[in-house]
């Protein structure tokens, strides 16, 4: 195990009704003056967004609005936000959304503390201070609701980067899980593939005696091959979303990513995906995920996915031939996507084949190798991306 | 699930030599004049006192002393360690120890800062405010390095009470495995037994649908017994040690216990074991808890153990009989208690059947009933000590 240092500071709030609290806990973290962000106009359709506005005002804070943010969000709608932070006065950034808006939210709350362009922290630079964040949960998947993280595409470039400081952990969360019933079930299995990234991000690795949170890894993997189908036979059931929602949580704030090297190239092939066709990124993770996890296994990476296919799916162990039983592990995981809706296949992302040389390029590797468990260089990108679009096997 | 709050702002300093860092902590957190906080001479002889006292020096920071804390922690020294921090200004407590140290160091921070009894706080009442604590922490086993929680011996009564309060985590703590590596086996072996002790009082639960925490804590159950067995067999191997280290803390800061209603019963039942016969916390958990487990099986809680037979030790279920399963669980789990060298058997804590109505006393439970997975009356006490002083089977 490497040394590390861990720290997740966010205050979690979760169960049914709980976004009426919101007003107490950005008044606990310091906030006077709000800038709500959110997406569509579902959240105020639903109502959420107006008994969060009840409870802002019930606490006395004023509130201004920033509404708009979609998905694979954009640094248009950042700037946007900063100026009118510079303008209101805004003190506090309360996220009323998934992944998108709060990813934006936090880039908002950097970029307002910050004299230069805010895209200096998406290209390398690390946010030294921040407005706080405080968010009220609507989609379980990106787990930035305990992250410090955000990612943001560049309009111009559609580079898809990432920024990561303490300083965007948010303050507070708002874990309601009946607010995630009413997604389509797309958007429910996409978010489950993206928290079973996450926790096949950190369990591939090459860092030896990573039992605790090797298992720890593999226990919530197997609960959400369980919540999940749950889930997608019935969207109204609280108890597999509650599950789900606290996976999503517990996947990304590192709990469980401690100590070791981890492994991010399938997201990193994945954002190239879902910039360029904007497809679901959990879309995007269930088509490349398997290509990328084939390709290891057939490059000296065997060992682990024969443990992931025994603890987490079930698989019984091949002991003579353990590549047999890692592909056959990865045979399940497609099974499980398959089975709550997931595409499979480039066609049904509407990604084309003949895209691929772009989409490496995009992946900006040049001559290196991209670092992880297998480490990939040009000509593996392309493999994997050959896999995914069915024309290698 | 049940609705929760959860909240784990400690700062985690985890690896090699990392409490040479402590000054700096230390300082970021706020403090300037410290208490530190030990218990006996190893601290001092082994050089940790020095490396830590040079690093508080080197950041600038002023440091008086208090050693002298025993296992079981007693008042006596809480007492004698506000009039210290009164007498010399003290803003920070440094706990450089296990459990009872930083439980010690615990109590007096929120004593020092409250014009009552500090005892208060162990007879009810929350804490509202409390001294920053840190920890540098020499043995995995209570997890109260992430915990808010302290636990102290009333010297004239001998009740051991707990204080629970977000105000008594800790702002950071410094684990390096390696301070680990001089502790006897026998207290190594406690401590193994200390934390599956921890999973297992959250794994015992009438709440329904908590499948992605149950499968958290099976994961971290199934770690200690590959952890645990490793370092027994060599106390030098730091990996194994990181591994339990970690868990320590995963399995009482409460992320794998959020949701549902716990189960202290064998904690309470062994409380009463360590203040009358001084044994070891993990010991007398050794010998209690597999006896609770019995009780349970044989009262209607077949089912979760039948769970955790099958998931953590690997039974075969018994669809037709589930009890079966369940008590081969619970044998497999005393047989592991036994590979590590714990003792099973009051004779070997030096415990003396007679003197059970004095135990069952001591619970102060009346004629009501102690909550759990399956609720405990003064009866149901009587058995589960009869049944681990091997007159009851």
């Amino acid at each position: 195990m490497n040394s590390f240092d861990f720290y997740s500071p966010t205050y979690f709030v979760f169960g049914q009704d709980r976004e009426r609290e919101t007003g107490k806990y950005v008044k606990r973290f310091g906030g006077s003056r709000v800038l709500v962000v959110y997406g569509g106009q579902s959240a105020r359709r639903s109502g959420l967004l107006d008994r969060v506005q009840d409870s802002l005002s019930a606490a006395g804070l004023y509130a201004a609005e920033l509404g708009g943010v979609k998905p694979n969000p954009r640094s248009g709608l950042v700037y946007e936000g900063i100026d009118l932070c510079r303008r209101e006065h805004i003190d506090f950034l309360l996220a009323v959304g998934g992944g998108s808006v709060i990813d934006t939210a936090k880039a908002i709350a950097a970029g307002a503390v910050y004299e230069g362009d805010f895209w200096d922290f998406f290209s390398g630079k690390a946010p030294e201070k921040a407005l706080p964040v405080g968010t009220v949960l609507t989609i379980a998947a990106s787990g930035s609701e305990g992250s410090p993280d955000s990612i943001i595409t560049n309009e111009k470039t559609l580079e898809k980067n990432a920024a990561e400081a303490d300083c965007l952990r948010p303050c507070f969360s708002v874990l309601n899980p009946a607010l995630t019933e009413s997604l389509p079930p797309y958007q429910t299995a996409c978010g489950v593939t993206d928290i079973m990234a996450h926790a096949f991000e950190r369990y591939f690795t090459n860092t030896p005696d990573v039992e605790t949170t090797d298992r720890m890894l593999e226990g919530v993997l197997l609960a959400m091959l369980h919540e999940g189908r749950r889930v997608m036979e019935n969207p109204r059931d609280y108890e597999a979303r509650a599950n789900i929602m606290w996976a999503g949580m517990v996947c990304h704030n590192d709990v469980m990513g401690v100590g070791r090297k981890q492994d991010w190239n399938s997201h990193h092939l994945e954002h190239v995906l879902s910039a360029v066709y904007d497809c679901a990124h959990g879309a995007g993770l269930a088509v490349i995920m398997p290509a990328w996890m084939r390709y290891c296994v057939e490059h000296g990476g065997e060992t682990r996915f024969a443990q992931m296919a025994v603890r987490v799916f079930g698989c019984q162990m091949d002991f003579a031939q353990p590549k047999r039983t890692a592909l056959e592990g990865i045979r399940a995981f497609q099974a499980f996507l398959k089975s709550i809706g997931m595409p499979l296949s480039f066609a049904e992302i509407g990604a084309d084949p003949a895209d691929i040389p772009r989409l490496v390029e995009m992946n900006h590797i040049g001559g290196g190798v991209t670092g992880g468990y297998v480490g990939l260089d040009r000509q593996a990108h392309t493999e994997i991306y050959e896999i995914a679009a069915g024309v290698r096997s």
